[in-house]
């Protein structure tokens, strides 16, 4: 069942090589989006696949800003809260900080201090998985904050990276490319 | 009922003077999303916003990237689709563009060229109005696509910024500052 809504959501996602940058391929996740019926099959793939691997999962953490459209659903659906990681100077208030390398360039990621409750067990949601330094960057960032992360959940990998080599996190994927 | 609702919402948001810059206050929906019944409330009078003001609503487009925590759980629930609008040179393939002023700068939005089909009835969602610039830009751009802009619906409104002037379509809001 979630390997035939998996084919349909693999088929609507759109490749665009060479973008943003020479090299870089981009996988558009946002055709999904656009079609109700696709968007609620992979809303609820990702749920069950957080019921399977992190069960008493008591935070969904969300990576600025394709992690906004699929944490909070995600969060709700299970009744529990979504705290967000954004990029350097977005949240206001107490921050960690984590300074990490991505397929081009660099960037800073924020949590607020007051997102993560001491031992609190976290799934981190993302839409894709490429070198896996920004999903790193993201466990470092919640483990700062003192949480525990039990998964890390990506719809996409672009597999030949080896991201998952690098976070050092259990990570599942819906497609791997 | 949402009066209720609303008030505890309230409550809840954060207020940041001198955030990211002198003379802007920040409003912090974030706590609002760290409590699952809250932010339960939060979305089902969203929801209702739309069912009241917006009947017909076709298509929630959410902004880059507050917008993107509320506009899909909104579409899902009225069984319609999602696209989103970018900061400038985050989408592929082919899309329209316009460049806006806002409180600390200019910047630039992106739309998908298929993302919304001609006469397509629609909403737009972000968390925040201040000068307007950004929502009025987001109009502008989906009424570029092709849309029809049904509804901006707004979780927080700085009153004294009369934002709603300057973007000239019904906007609703469900907390005024």
């Amino acid at each position: 069942m979630s390997q035939e809504k998996i084919k349909r959501i693999t088929d609507a996602v759109s490749v665009h090589p060479d973008f943003p940058k020479p090299g870089i391929v981009f996988m558009n996740i946002f055709p999904v989006l656009h079609d109700p019926s696709l968007f609620k099959d992979l809303i609820d793939v990702m749920i069950e696949s957080v019921r399977t691997n992190a069960a008493g999962a008591q935070l969904i953490v969300g990576l600025d800003a394709r992690g906004f459209l699929f944490g909070p659903m995600i969060a709700q659906a299970l009744g529990i809260g979504f705290s967000p990681i954004r990029k350097a100077g977005k949240l206001p208030g107490e921050t960690h900080s984590v300074t990490y390398k991505l397929e081009y360039g660099q960037d800073t990621f924020d949590i607020e201090k007051n997102a993560v409750s001491p031992g609190e067990k976290v799934v981190i949601v993302d839409d894709l998985l490429a070198t896996g330094g920004t999903m790193k960057a993201a466990c470092d960032l919640v483990c700062k904050a003192g949480g525990e992360v039990l998964q890390c959940l990506v719809i996409m990998e672009l597999e030949d990276l080896r991201g998952q080599d690098k976070v050092a996190m259990p990570v599942t994927t819906l497609i791997k490319y």
